[in-house]
């Protein structure tokens, strides 16, 4: 038994073709002279903590109490015990945090170390749908309220984009239409589920905007070679292009994909990340219409920034009964989340706080506010820095207002025969800088990009943006 | 656009068949007589603190003091301030407790909120290399380390057969064997992923054991059928039988794994729940043989029990080459491990807990085996309790050592033209007490079982048992 080798094995072939690049050959890179000792700034992903960002202390405090189911009552004896002694009051833990904590203790009956319920726990599914309707301004004559057993806890939105590709992907000639660019979670889940990957263009020079005719020609295009396209998917705020999309666009892609019968997969986990304007969810700009619509909402970005939790939701509307069965997509969904038993009890309690802030006026409200304020003007400043950068920057254009974390230029005067992937080697060589190349994303052909996260701390910025313009500058006209 | 209705829609087929009986029909009907005011034990799962086990207190005051990054120095702070004044230090944490919260704050860098490396931070893939080192008595010579580069942190166990699984079926005529009976998940995420479900029977009245003959005669069938087999998987201690696999019969898979070239799936996520024997892995049974290994841990199990959690790990041995491709498994792994960015950080810390109990002598090293031996004390004494109960049921047989959190009691006189699934809804409706029906799991044809989770409160267990005793004698005989 010891002798022998072992076998080669073939292995699903979507796995092996499908690609990942915020985490593929430049980031790769980028760890390798990390362990070299260089000093990297991973601009490539949208992880705000790993760059220094403080997590709300109200969150935390809150997760703090409720893992240690002592703790809460320890913290009022203490407070009785050291009344006297301490003047410090700020050591300990504010009334509304012990109260929410226990609030939430109370609801999950069994603490954190019980499976949930497979979708997750009523009350913060009922949570979510209140955040939903109050976010979107529903009322009674005009708008649809959101439906609590149509709600879906997951271990971040990647889960849910998984769950529903897997399940609208019924045959390997069912498409999904997805923009170019785009976040590469899309195209690697269709590959990986065998589907048709079916792109369509926003217009980048009047800043992403959706025009019907470049719907009508990507649909066109994929029937004349026999895809059935399901499902067509928007990201808004954008990811990679930080683009949001305006009222006029969603209003396109509604009647689209109600002409079309096409169900709509809308990515809004930016959507706290609008720094100069308001979100309009997709949700609120459906109304009555009878288009089936997957959001999604995670916890991992707003000013929360909490990646690590793996937390997030997935809202479905007009969901379809299912052809050839008495079923509805939502018992199916249902059946999913079970295999899985639910999803991390963390990041559902930090979805059900995302959801429910502390009340203005509440002991922690002040605090809360200005935490988060600060984050989203850190944020705003950040990307205004880096796009001020690419003024000085020759042949590079930005298009679209700031939104989600990241800012994608297009760059027009790359030398003959190199590529953004050459660039961004170079960038990530010369000034440590790790970004993503457009093509990673997808992009135009002819055209060349970048991603760029803009989470560094000011004070890095200062130091590697000069290194940048000179970079460029030298690069394009080497 | 507000007329119109929603179009039915084609979905993935694997997915509308696939079954779940964990969380089916019985558990269903459990739930809404548990809305009607009914008390309803679930026994339908392995969920231990939904069942009032309590989490050992040192994982979870770590667990607290990592969320909230200020309260460790607070917490030293307060100690100083208060120490003149309280006497009772049992209110305040142990200092290897905030010791050790402090380590794993620095070596996660980013803390909680970020996304780590996607098959997991390197400190607790070395920690658990080093764990299953020392359970297995690596020496030099004989047995082979395990290697952190190969183990992959994961949400739960079920994450990790859903990834090999989808890796290893590539085409409809792929195979795995699954022992019969087995837990759901498997013949779920085999259906899901369109493979072929390969049965083969361990010998009930033997205790579960494994012969050889049983393998070949399920493997060949399979292959008549022009199934090209792919992996074996074993469950030990099993789940449903509670059975633990002795080392012939281990040795007996593996051999056959290596003379058939297939991988082994070895879930053994409840090693820790052996009570009357040691367990033996199967990365230590083998050796030096050149058979893929690949095997799964979790937190929600053994004394634990921190199932809403979600962490556990993948460790792969002997990890194929691709056909076809210069890419090793391990590689593509990473690579589907990336598109999810990461496992939850909490669940990634907790079983980095499970794997560094505190040192012998240290300050809670003894509070936390008092807890530790209560827990599987009391398991193992309700496993008993209810054993005991079968002899007073009419042909109840229940066959092997206590193992894993069930027992899985053949029922030989059910009354004709009656089920397991008949009996356990009426069990369910007479006594409150939710079990799994025998089928949910796969069962030799003509044979009748349940699966109880012996989980409920000793005080509870007292009240049902005499009322299943009088439910069970007058049903057989009805």
């Amino acid at each position: 038994m010891s002798s022998g080798i072992v076998h080669d094995v073939v292995v699903n072939p979507n796995i092996i073709e499908m690609e990942y690049a915020v985490r593929g050959a430049i980031p790769q890179r980028a760890a390798e002279l990390k362990k070299e000792g260089r000093k990297i700034i991973f601009c490539n992903i949208g992880n705000p903590q790993a760059l220094g960002q403080r997590p709300i202390s109200y969150y935390r405090q809150i997760l703090s109490l409720i893992e240690d189911p002592g703790l809460i009552s320890r913290e009022r004896q203490l407070r009785k015990a050291i009344a006297s002694s301490v003047r410090d009051a700020s050591l300990m833990m504010k009334d509304d945090v012990l109260d929410k904590a226990e609030f939430i203790l109370q609801k999950m009956e069994s603490g954190m170390g019980a499976y949930t319920e497979s979708r997750g726990p009523a009350f913060i599914r009922e949570a979510i749908a209140h955040f939903i309707d109050t976010r979107d301004e529903v009322t009674s004559e005009e708008g649809v309220y959101a439906n609590p057993d149509h709600i879906f806890l997951t271990n971040g939105a990647s889960d849910a984009v998984k769950s529903v590709l897997e399940m609208l992907i019924a045959g390997p000639n069912d498409g999904i239409m997805i923009p170019i660019p785009q976040y590469p979670l899309y195209s690697a889940t269709i590959k990986k589920y065998g589907g048709v990957q079916v792109n369509y263009y926003p217009d980048e020079d009047s800043g992403w905007s959706l025009e019907r005719r470049a719907l009508d020609e990507s649909i066109q295009a994929a029937r004349q070679q026999g895809v059935n396209v399901k499902a067509i998917v928007v990201i808004n705020p954008g990811n990679p292009t930080g683009a949001i999309i305006d009222e006029r666009s969603q209003r396109e892609v509604i009647s689209f994909a109600h002409e079309n019968n096409l169900a709509i997969i809308a990515d809004e986990v930016y959507q706290e990340n609008v720094y100069d304007g308001r979100f309009v969810s997709f949700a609120k700009m459906l109304g009555r219409a009878p288009v089936p619509l997957f959001s999604l909402h995670s916890v991992s970005k707003g000013f929360y920034g909490e990646c690590g939790h793996r937390g997030g939701y997935l809202e479905v509307r007009n969901a379809p009964n299912i052809k050839g069965t008495s079923a509805n997509f939502i018992d199916i969904l249902v059946k999913q989340a079970s295999v899985s038993l639910c999803s991390n009890t963390v990041g559902q309690v930090l979805t059900y706080l995302m959801v429910t802030p502390p009340a203005p006026g509440s002991v922690s409200a002040a605090s809360f506010a200005r935490e988060k304020q600060q984050i989203l003007d850190d944020l705003y400043h950040k990307a205004e820095t880096i796009k001020e950068a690419f003024t000085r920057m020759e042949g590079i254009h930005c298009f679209g207002r700031i939104g989600a974390l990241y800012l994608f230029p297009r760059m027009d005067r790359l030398p003959a025969n190199t590529t953004d992937f050459d660039y961004c080697m170079q960038l990530l060589d010369t000034t440590g800088l790790c970004t993503v190349n457009g093509l990673g994303f997808g992009q135009k052909p002819g055209t060349h990009h970048l991603r760029i996260a803009f989470l560094p701390p000011a004070e890095m910025l200062q130091e590697v943006l000069p290194q940048w313009i000179e970079f460029h500058n030298r690069y394009v006209n080497s």
